[in-house]
């Protein structure tokens, strides 16, 4: 109970109330939780309006996630957790690929592929050849790697998004590298987009002024025996928002040039018509700790 | 966009984003949260299956609120959170009455009642008297004050929890305070009781060894012209879980003895059969700033 004064604070009291939690590193959690959110309610003077409206904020959030849309993911995203997370847990060691946030529209199964397959089932976007290699650290490649691969149509929308006009599958793939490593698909080049702003999420981009765009980026997931996975983007240089990802997301070494190619003899390699659009990705990877 | 090692952190871009925000009070809310967000995360070394049990959690309580029930509410009391902001914001001036949390059963019309009414309107509790003053800090007595009562019933259920069983408006009463300042009414002696455990919140509690017990309380709120309101409870002297309030609202100040009496005199006064319990109860408030 709390004293005047000379009393524990409130704060004080939460903490030892946790000192029952079986789990040790649950408790550690919690007792940081709690000292960060009192601290930052103090710091900030924090009225019961404020409070009112977080709290009203919050159960919105909650209220607004459906079995096809996670809106406490997105607001993780656009306050930078999710990226935080991500650096704090990804593999940084000199010359690994670096990682970058996994997003919402990942599907456990991508379609398995044919190398060189064309991942763009309905057409009309700008096509492209993606091409490159699956390397440990040192250089070596690493055969039969197995590398997903996931983007938006050139509308700016995953199939999921839209299933009525686009086929499940579309812009996915799931790619396994040949005896050197090498892997290789076409595509369209992908487009900016907008993250959803039909709910809470929205109103909070509206009120600090934000655009809710992301740069055109695909996003891969390499993995390899004995190696760490990589969960990474490669974003195309030169789009929009590459210096305001409403997600932040964007890291310089992930920027990647779509050069349009005019090699007839990489054209033909590839089976597609000469000028073409093409970015050359090594992925490279960490050994397993 | 993040560089490597020598870059901005996210934490950095993510502040630096929030300089649109068109309310300052809402750039300085959102720059202290994402702050301490992020520094909750890098002190914890937040791990990804962590973060998506957060974000489980978070969705969990959202979708547990209905129009009857508030989970987020609940979360921000077991967490200390609600009793912060009430200290944060509550009149401290000495010899006022202390403040507590308003919890979430308040009504916003109570049942407008005559001086020494029955609240207690289904009876079998231990009947008791509560009376008292409603003063300025200076002493004064504040004629016509407004005291909104309201109390669970013996059972530890609120009337809205159990509209079968109690009829609304049960323990609950709105009071004028008299030329002197005075109020009274009858009532059953409240007892301790569970907040619901049925949710998120509860598997938190289980989680942490915590009991989900409040101290047995009457909620109360004094207003008066020409003084700031107070919110508070008294809690009965000797109750279960003084010492452990799952929502840590309970002050030294505001434990009050509901004594047995056996004044024949004050029985004839206030109409009730002797013994019985009585609990008096001054409510001092601040003259407005």
């Amino acid at each position: 109970m709390t004293g005047n004064a000379t009393g524990p604070t409130v704060t004080d009291e939460v903490v030892a109330s946790l000192h029952g939690t079986g789990d040790p590193r649950l408790r550690e959690l919690l007792t940081g939780l709690v000292r960060h959110l009192h601290a930052f309610a103090r710091e900030s003077r924090l009225t019961r309006q404020e409070w009112e409206r977080a709290i009203g904020f919050l159960t919105a959030t909650g209220q607004a996630c459906t079995d096809t849309r996670q809106e406490f993911i997105l607001l993780s995203d656009v306050l930078g957790l999710s990226m935080l997370v991500e650096d704090i847990n990804g593999h940084q060691a000199p010359g690994a690929t670096e990682s970058t946030v996994l997003g919402p529209f990942h599907l456990t199964e991508s379609p398995v592929r044919e190398p060189g397959a064309d991942i763009d089932l309905v057409g009309g976007g700008e096509p492209c050849v993606v091409s490159g290699r699956v390397l440990s650290r040192d250089g070596t490649a690493l055969p039969g790697a197995l590398v997903d691969v996931w983007q938006a149509d050139g509308h700016g929308f995953y199939d999921v998004q839209r299933p009525d006009a686009q086929p499940a599958g579309n812009g996915r793939g799931l790619f396994t590298a040949d005896g050197e490593g090498r892997f290789w698909f076409r595509t369209c080049v992908p487009s900016p987009y907008p993250i959803p702003t039909d709910g809470p999420v929205g109103e909070l981009l509206r009120a600090t002024g934000r655009h809710p765009y992301r740069p055109a980026h695909i996003h891969f997931i390499a993995s390899a025996a004995g190696h760490a996975p990589v969960t990474t983007h490669i974003f195309v240089a030169g789009s929009d928002y590459l210096d305001s990802d409403a997600v932040f997301a964007v890291k310089d070494s992930l920027v990647t040039d779509f050069a349009e190619t005019d090699d007839p003899a990489l054209a033909r390699e590839f089976g597609v018509a000469s000028p073409f659009r093409h970015a050359r990705v090594d992925l490279v990877l960490e050994r397993a700790s």
